[in-house]
């Protein structure tokens, strides 16, 4: 079986995969949260993990935007506690720029505002790759996690320096084929309510008449028209059951779109 | 009078506090969003013009951040259509490397796996960046304004490659007053639901009862406590109308945290 992830290897991601699906399956690198979708939309990858959430610097847009678009199912979650690190070949004093991925800017930013606010940021796609960059030039640091500084052969000059010490990303597997229903499921969901006065309140009074504890309600740009958007929520319950089914129903009168993105065991794994 | 807006020179939020502010007044480029923020506070601009959303690729994470723990007010929006273009000193087929902002590659997203499929792409802080590095290296191309291209001499190989013909960016002008109640006005608020369950819901269905056209809500990590969230929403009236005041008192039942981030005149300049 092969599991395709974002890449490249030591990623935050990889980890994820590993943590689910164990040593003995063959993990493969994506360039791209696309490049997963891909892999599984092709048959190339059994399943595929991507990020979708963090908890400091919130929804990974990609991953919900190919959500919206293609056929694949959520098939499970991982939840993963996340600790950034500062890696460098040399001392502190010298370090004059950082390296990593934008989300991990977003999750330390009050730490490096105030230990170093003189030092250049530089996004770069992964914090692997912030970690290789390091390892090259000197004077630099990457903030990345601790397997890439044993890869990159880095010393760690602070440990878990995000702004939250309970900063988790929740990754999602996706797969061609919809889960069997466990005794302890949630539903994710997207809609786009009409484009009428009172829909998107009409849409949420739908599901409230559920009794469902809506905690969050994520926003994206439905790409078709400008200033339209599609929701997405996630419900306690498996789509088959009956409550899921009539508020489907309900749902479908306000809204444009309902798709049901998958039902998965509500598992509070590695917290 | 000085503006603070988020540079470099030439940048599209620089093109948007000209639209706004003439050429009379004095513009200073800021390094980042929270340097915009920063300027505004410590009374260095009079007012502050950053990005707040995207209509092809959705809300500026970092604006929302900064205008939720500030005590800066929201005095006026700016809609600027955004078109990205292919700039180059070379031939296309010369390409083997993209520069540009992150935002933007989302917004061309289609178009590059379409067009440039195999082509490095190359995240940097800016689109002006951007265009500077494709100045100065052969092989590579930036996704940029018109403007970029005459400052950095580069040639537009393809105009306007956005995946949405129709792409425009919101602008938010920050300042330390509120602003004066015209006959059309928008107010923006953010607020953060009790830890009880239905309160988000409860807390929506107190804006409901004003018969508001809610068209988005934009959620964010509360960065207080994990998978809590704090919502953006925009209103029709001014804060100072008796419905919003009734209104206010009715989210704060259910919310631990209700502020008003400013009421503005809503205006569709430049569309």
């Amino acid at each position: 079986m092969a599991i395709a992830y974002l890449g490249p290897e030591a990623s935050w991601t990889h980890q994820a995969a590993r943590e689910k699906f164990g040593q003995d399956v063959s993990c493969l690198p994506s360039k791209s949260i696309a490049d997963v979708f891909d892999s599984v939309s092709r048959n190339t990858a059994e399943y595929g993990v991507v990020p979708v959430e963090n908890s400091t610097e919130g929804a990974v847009d990609q991953t919900l935007d190919l959500l919206m678009d293609c056929d694949l199912r959520i098939c499970a979650q991982i939840l993963l506690r996340i600790e950034n690190n500062l890696l460098a070949r040399g001392p502190r004093q010298n370090i004059a720029r950082v390296y990593s991925h934008p989300q991990v800017f977003g999750q330390c930013r009050d730490w490096l505002r105030r230990e170093m606010p003189t030092v250049e940021k530089i996004e770069v796609s992964s914090t692997t790759r912030a970690a290789e960059l390091a390892s090259q030039e000197l004077g630099t640091a990457a903030l990345a996690s601790p397997l890439a500084a044993t890869v990159y052969g880095l010393t760690i000059l602070e440990k878990a320096v995000q702004d939250r010490p309970d900063n988790t990303t929740r990754f999602l597997v996706v797969g061609r084929h919809d889960c069997p229903k466990t005794d302890h499921d949630r539903t994710a969901l997207m809609f786009g309510p009409r484009d009428e006065t009172g829909a998107l309140f009409a849409a949420l009074r739908s599901l409230d008449q559920l009794k469902i504890n809506l905690r969050n309600v994520e926003s994206r740009p439905s790409r078709r028209k400008a200033w339209q958007y599609f929701f997405f929520i996630d419900l306690e319950g498996h789509q088959e059951d009956a409550l899921l089914v009539a508020a489907m129903k309900e749902l479908r009168k306000h809204c444009d779109v309902v798709k049901i993105l998958g039902s998965y065991p509500d598992l509070q794994n590695s917290l």
